[in-house]
């Protein structure tokens, strides 16, 4: 026998709370199954319910058992064992097992600390405000106005589309005028794309163009606007139902914040004054000058967060930074922490958990209903089990590995070669490490600020970012476009990756009408923005998967071979055995479901079909 | 390409520290290889550092890269990354992967809070001391002295060897008269048989034979003998440079003991006073008679570690329990905390982890050297890093897998049917989450008192018998025997798994000679003790790993097919080229090394080989 069908929808549709119980459902195929047990653990010790069958749904049968979550921890674990006529098969959150699967992959109901509902509705828009658009010329940064690098290297002014200048290394001093002026001057526009949250890169007063090199938390860059400007900005936005979230540089300051102060402005900087009012809130090495800098870099000079000061100033104060901005006038509706992983104290990162929950402690106590996002370029799993963030940015479980599939490179851009089941078990794997709530509220890119621009990665493949978009809108989690992708902005690693936005072509872009369909097929279907994900077929070349939420059922085929297939889909593992499926991105006929459904799909490419069962 | 070969022990051949730096050694393939890198997070970002080649051994190329081990946590993780002709490799704890794994599968280094040294190289032996041996009649439990189950049953005394209840459910209530008298008569039996080390079930007052319902944690029960018989036995045991670890039950008390007293035969017991000063003992609830009991069994109640003088009782106070046994006279050299898993506050296990921390903390306070186990039937992994155990009963990594290969049975004794391949993959998976000197302080057992006896399940089929004891003395951990195996003594599920010693067939049984020289073996060879492990062929029907350390190298073939098969085993890749395999188990002649071998091994069986290079 081959592994039987088994299946678990941790929405709504096979998990509900009732009377301080958790309902659970578990869906099987009809024939073969002897036994089913719902596996959990109320004081760590295994305990097994016996599943009773309930009415049938299609070709399935259901079972059904309740349980206690656990009421010594947050996240309560589960998983399904099941008998069959040869053996016992295991259902975790990756799927079907032989044995009983490692705690890690075990289904995580986290019942405290759950991510705000809105995020994963939303359709996220990242933006770097020097390039997106310049709404007030007045305040764009002079050619020499003033020097950065530690008052080594005066700021040059570009005009609006010229080439960056990618080979000196000092991509940080080019400017171009883009501000908040600018970004309220398009909100017509985002709203036309159909995005509805802003990711803003650093806005803070700061000597670079990107901002990661912060002198003043509590004032808007002036090259940027005003701190009334931003506070409109924010108005406007939740006037239009938009949200908008800032970028929390807190792991380090610019070497030219007051407190450092290495330029020796001030009279009172911790690093001409060993003995400056300021000198613990750094890693100085004794009376001398030299302190800790983020992976070494001395212009960045590291946080340290044992010291009070520094702890009522950025989380623990009345008035603290991460309040400050999520206060009327500005009401941001959360932060994205940067490196929040490699925060805390001295070298390494110790005790750094105590301080991601107490960021999300000062964020929850000035808004419940804040997001709070963490950026981490490798594995997030950690941080991602309630207490800490509701979800990270997620290169690890989505662009990672979308990219080492479709461009075939790894986030240090070494090759790397793997196939549709490769990427699934990827996909799967990341992902059921981190409870659901968490994985719907995991913000997915397929690049940012910091990666070489997608459709650059892939040569300008049309048919592979489509797929890549594709996956960006229909897979768990929520979407965040980096500005300039929907008409098909280019760009290499950084500053590469940071060009103006070409507004010119917006009229034109083959992309902008796909990216909006794209948009709007999400945006209008709950069941891609929580459904539950089911794999219809993993295939070295092709894969497919529903999402799934009550009467709502979406189709996503990906055909990665280079000519057209016919791609088999079980359909009736959905449980929906009438109907059909209308293609929602290509002109194609509907069809008829069946139990056992054959689909021509065209090479390399991604086909987007919503159930109608009426 | 196929996966290249990867390879990096963790012993002293590839791991050393030096000037506080960790100096490590990866193995490869000398062809094909075109960059190779460590990876670690001194920071919890990734750090890539290129590995340089050094002298290449036998048919294989090393390369050799220093880190700092991380300063703000005690464990180090660390992979390998390999770039190759067709994209990249990742090597972890299991093996060779085609992409970056999760944390839970890097390399670990348990900088602090290592197990003790001598642990590894012993065998142990566990001992329900009502079942060894009676050598002191006179204190033997005489039919009907008391009762038990709160003073509902009747105590029942059986001849030696009687056939054990199994059907009333009343099995802890018979009694056959071991005693620790009968233990020390067996010394020199049990240095015969070549054991190093008991694990002896619980030997403190409480009315049951298996006596995990204490009524007094201070006093040997009056029924296996004294104090001082005790600690003349733990002096005789040390005199033959042998180790005893003692059974303690803290997470519950017998509900006879003073604290509770359910019988009323005190006058100040908690379950009659709720003023009782014993009444925060435990979880009452309020004013009733209601407490919780462990998996609700009201026999046995569950100490309140949130009480402060529960804490000072059995782990803070000077002279505490867990302190006590440490103490001269008896000096115990470890102890094996049972069901420590479920042990906290109230009904969950609320603030575990302080309180395995704190057990640990108590027992190396007194003696450094100690051996913290613990009792988990299930997976261990988060337990085991080393902060909290040294080591576990290994259910979850070696009895679990073992038993699903050859019984076909899992722990709650359903139908599992696993291959060679998922065996392995298995062992693997467990084995690789811990770090790697808490692999070998891992307890690995066939069965235990709480398991049907392995022969039994096997229904005795002498060669997979074979195979299971041959894995358990050469397989990474600690091996443990459970009493009678040597003789091989049989027995269903509990309490038919407690049969009587029979020592009438020490001399007969054809197992003691077998399971002597596999001891021997494991003694004679530090290989087998804390040797590398590297699996030179993993196929359905057979696999094969070496252990090697420095210059030595076991080799075990296991052969699961019901006929003789030759066995592909590509030698090269343990680096050695030349010298011979010599037959550890059988009469058979040795085999000169070459890089490809091919071995026939009989059907169902086991091959044990060492290489002599000479």
């Amino acid at each position: 026998m081959t592994h039987p069908f088994l299946f678990h929808s941790q929405t709504q549709d096979g998990f509900c709370l009732s009377q301080g119980l958790a309902q659970v459902t578990l869906r099987t195929q009809s024939q073969g199954i002897k036994k089913v047990y719902l596996r959990h653990e109320p004081d760590n010790e295994e305990y097994l319910v016996e599943m009773q069958p309930i009415e049938p749904v299609g070709a399935l049968k259901q079972w059904r058992a309740s349980f206690a979550l656990n009421s010594d921890r947050d996240v309560t674990q589960y998983v399904f064992k099941v008998l069959t006529e040869d053996g016992q098969y295991w259902l975790d959150a990756r799927g079907v097992q032989k044995r009983m699967p490692g705690s890690e992959y075990h289904f995580k109901y986290n019942a405290k600390h759950q991510p705000p509902e809105w995020v994963k509705e939303q359709v996220f828009y990242q933006i770097f405000p020097d390039r997106f658009c310049n709404g007030n010329p007045d305040i764009s940064v002079k050619d020499g106005e003033y020097t950065v690098k530690n008052g080594t290297r005066p700021v040059v002014a570009k005009a609006w589309g010229e080439a960056v200048d990618t080979g000196s290394g000092y991509g940080g001093c080019e400017f171009y005028g883009g501000d908040l002026a600018g970004i309220a001057s398009k909100l017509d526009y985002l709203q036309t794309l159909g995005v509805s949250a802003l990711y803003l890169n650093p806005i803070f007063t700061a000597p670079s163009n990107h901002k990661y090199d912060t002198t003043d938390y509590l004032t808007v860059d002036p090259h940027l606007g005003t701190n009334q400007e931003f506070a409109e900005l924010t108005q406007a936005l939740h006037q239009r139902d938009m949200k908008v979230i800032l970028d929390a540089v807190f792991n380090h300051t610019s070497c030219e914040h007051p407190w450092l102060d290495r330029g020796g402005k001030g009279d009172n900087g911790a690093y001409h004054h060993s003995d400056s009012p300021y000198r613990d809130y750094y890693f100085f090495d004794g009376d001398t000058k030299n302190y800790i800098g983020w992976k070494g870099i001395e212009n960045l000079p590291v946080l340290n967060f044992a010291h009070q000061a520094v702890r009522d100033y950025i989380y623990q104060g009345e008035d603290a930074v991460i309040r400050h901005w999520l206060k009327a006038p500005y009401q941001i509706d959360g932060w994205r922490f940067d490196v929040i992983h490699m925060l805390g104290e001295g070298e390494g990162a110790y005790n750094n958990p105590h301080y991601v929950q107490a960021f999300r402690q000062a964020t929850k106590a000035q808004n419940p209903q804040a997001y709070v996002l963490g950026e981490h370029f490798f594995e997030a799993t950690k941080w991602l089990q309630g207490e800490q963030e509701d979800g990270s940015m997620n290169y690890y479980g989505f662009a990672h590995p979308v990219r080492a599939l479709l461009a075939q490179q790894d986030i240090a851009y070494d090759p790397i070669a793997i196939d549709g089941c490769e990427f699934v078990e990827w996909l799967n794997e990341a992902r059921a490490k981190v409870p659901w709530l968490n994985q719907l509220s995991q913000l997915n890119q397929l690049d940012s600020h910091d990666t070489a621009r997608f459709i650059t990665l892939l040569n300008q493949h049309q048919g592979y970012m489509e797929i890549a978009l594709g996956l960006l809108f229909t897979y768990v989690g929520t979407p965040c476009l980096y500005y300039g992708t929907e008409v098909g902005l280019a760009g290499g690693q950084d500053p590469d990756n940071r060009r103006c936005f070409p507004w010119e072509q917006v009229d034109t872009s083959p992309w902008f009408g796909y990216v909006q369909r794209l948009i709007q097929l999400r945006t209008t279907h709950p069941c891609l923005q929580q459904g539950a994900i089911l794999f219809l077929a993993i295939e070295k070349d092709h894969f497919a998967f529903t999402r799934q939420l009550g009467e709502e059922c979406a189709l996503v085929v990906v055909n990665l071979a280079s000519q057209t297939q016919p791609i088999s889909l079980p359909f009736w593992q959905t449980g929906i055995s009438a109907g059909q499926l209308t293609p929602m991105m290509e002109q194609r006929a509907p069809l008829a479901i069946s139990e056992e459904m054959c689909m021509e799909i065209a090479p390399e490419s991604i086909s987007v079909w919503m159930v109608d069962t009426k």
